[in-house]
């Protein structure tokens, strides 16, 4: 097991990362009381919820299980409030702890539910995608979709500890093996040069789920994460750079509906598009591009978004949470290492790149 | 025009107490930017909502309101979402700020809005009740209450300003000013005995509204509050003094339904049940809780709560915020000025409070 330290002004914590952590009640110990709300999902629970569940109750943890439908189209406040109706009716209180267990959409919505239950409760992160281990679960971003936008609604909100146990990637269908990697791609573009290198070589391991290889990914995309959080909790700036590929990776979930393309899919091809809105603000040239899209096709993603109309790449766009008096922000790379928030002042450049 | 100062490990921002403050426009540019959207309600809007929008145009603000119905049994989920709603359909961004115009329940759930559009956009607080003024917009409390508990779901969110304008005080109902009252009884109470005499002293021209006794009045309350968040933001320990009769309130409010005892009506009740408890647990004797009583009168109080089963107080007040692993806390009197928290764990005092 490796532990990682997050530290940010509000707040420190630990990411746990190995195998077997779920069976390991002394890493829960420090941040549990005498009450837990497990909340996941029908696809999660009927994998890990029960073993949970017993290792808390053997402990001495009055526990029980709140269970959302699966899948992002449910990251919504009617998920929101069924976990406010659970948490009352088992008179939770501010003691109680909310276990997140399952992937981004598990993450964000009890992590968000956490935030605001009785104005905040303990909250501990147990991702069981490679998505959530590497990105979502760290870094304290909660929120759930509003019809009119993604991750509309939510908050800044720190767990008292994350515990990514690598075992439960051994049942994650393979789309969703290849989702989590847009995330890693993210990190060494946006980044981390070297680990690109290092990436593009060893990316046959990785899906292969190596373990070892799998292990070092998502200890080295947590360790970047927690640096960029520690700088930047609230994203008045660096933190915005986590963003790569996610304007147009909103849109295109909004436009086709959540759930149809993964998260880690849109954002794939989000970046594909972000690098090409990049060579043509003449930071990377076609090779470089190329080379994004090599590694993404690699991991079994897509790089060329779906076709609609450009008004309603922009409709989406302006509702981004980047966007600042009106002004449209987008997170762009200087090189293949190296991001930067670039204002779009010429609407043509976006078209061009939407266009091609 | 006084000014206080509000300074919290996460924050500071300045109160401002005077009167004629909705015309200056110079307390807003600090903290508002090309946009602005005034949260307010049906009653208030009527009175204020047309000049504080034509204030901030006039200055180059782009201003929309959204316009909550009014009353505490409003003050849920569904004027949460119209806000949210509101918000995107006008392109609301990080930087729009909210400015909530109205009394506690406004005041509680605009701010609520505040904390989670895009995980928290800039907040300026006009409270328009002697409630709010005193105690509700100060100290960065907000919440929207679930039918199983009062103010259940919620953050704690500072806003940049609180603009206290007197003036609107004139066009409160009179039961309103009451309600408000009580909580300036309260803070004299739990924490000032000189405070106390002086409220005493002084009741007649209060509730007839001279305009230097209210002045002073609401000065007091404020730089009280403000001592007290600054000493404990998030309620770890001697925040939760400003529940004084709240714990027994919240189950008045929750039994009678939302709105039919007004918030400050059912704390006054409550705090004379606070002013008992603390007799039979010895601290107070009779006439210090007729004193209280005699107070609470003087400003047009009820005194005596509604009559329900002792089932029914327990089951509203075991769904208190102050539960803790499973017990009963409440804030009693050790003293007349001088509060503390007390864990019950014999029902039968309260039994024998409640049967009085």
């Amino acid at each position: 097991m490796q532990t990682l330290q997050v530290r940010t002004p509000s707040h420190a914590y630990p990411i746990h990362i190995g195998k077997g952590l779920l069976a390991d009640f002394s890493l829960f110990a420090p941040h549990i009381g005498k009450k837990a709300a497990i909340v996941t999902n029908t696809t999660v629970s009927a994998l890990y919820a029960g073993a949970l569940e017993k290792l808390l109750r053997d402990n001495g943890v009055e526990t029980f299980s709140i269970v959302l439908a699966d899948g992002e189209a449910h990251k919504n406040h009617q998920s929101l409030l069924q976990i406010y109706d659970a948490l009352l009716a088992h008179r939770a209180d501010r003691k109680t702890a909310v276990v997140a267990l399952g992937g981004g959409v598990i993450g964000d919505t009890a992590g968000f539910a956490a935030a605001t239950y009785q104005r905040g409760v303990p909250l501990i992160q147990i991702p069981t995608t490679l998505l959530s281990q590497v990105d979502s679960s760290v870094g304290g971003k909660t929120a759930v979709n509003h019809p009119l936008g993604k991750n509309m609604i939510g908050a800044f909100y720190q767990p008292q500890a994350v515990i990514a146990d690598l075992d439960t990637l051994t049942t994650l269908p393979e789309r969703e093996f290849s989702a989590g990697m847009a995330e890693v791609v993210k990190y060494a573009l946006l980044g981390d040069a070297a680990f690109l290198a290092w990436l593009e070589e060893n990316i046959g391991g990785i899906m292969r789920q190596d373990a070892d290889l799998l292990a070092q990914t998502v200890a080295h995309c947590c360790q970047m994460k927690a640096d960029i959080v520690a700088q930047d909790e609230t994203e008045q700036g660096i933190r915005a750079h986590l963003n790569l590929g996610h304007t147009f990776g909103h849109a295109i979930e909004a436009e086709m509906g959540y759930g149809n393309w993964l998260h880690g899919e849109a954002v794939a091809a989000g970046m594909v598009l972000a690098a090409e809105l990049s060579r043509v603000q003449g930071c990377l040239n076609a090779g470089e591009v190329a080379r994004v899209s090599a590694l993404l096709r690699a991991a079994a993603l897509p790089v060329v978004p779906p076709e609609f109309p450009f008004e309603r790449w922009l409709a989406h766009m302006r509702h981004d949470k980047k966007v600042q008096n009106g002004q449209m922000r987008f997170v762009t790379l200087r090189r293949l290492g190296e991001a930067q928030v670039s204002v779009l002042d010429d609407e043509n450049l976006l078209r061009q790149v939407l266009s091609a």
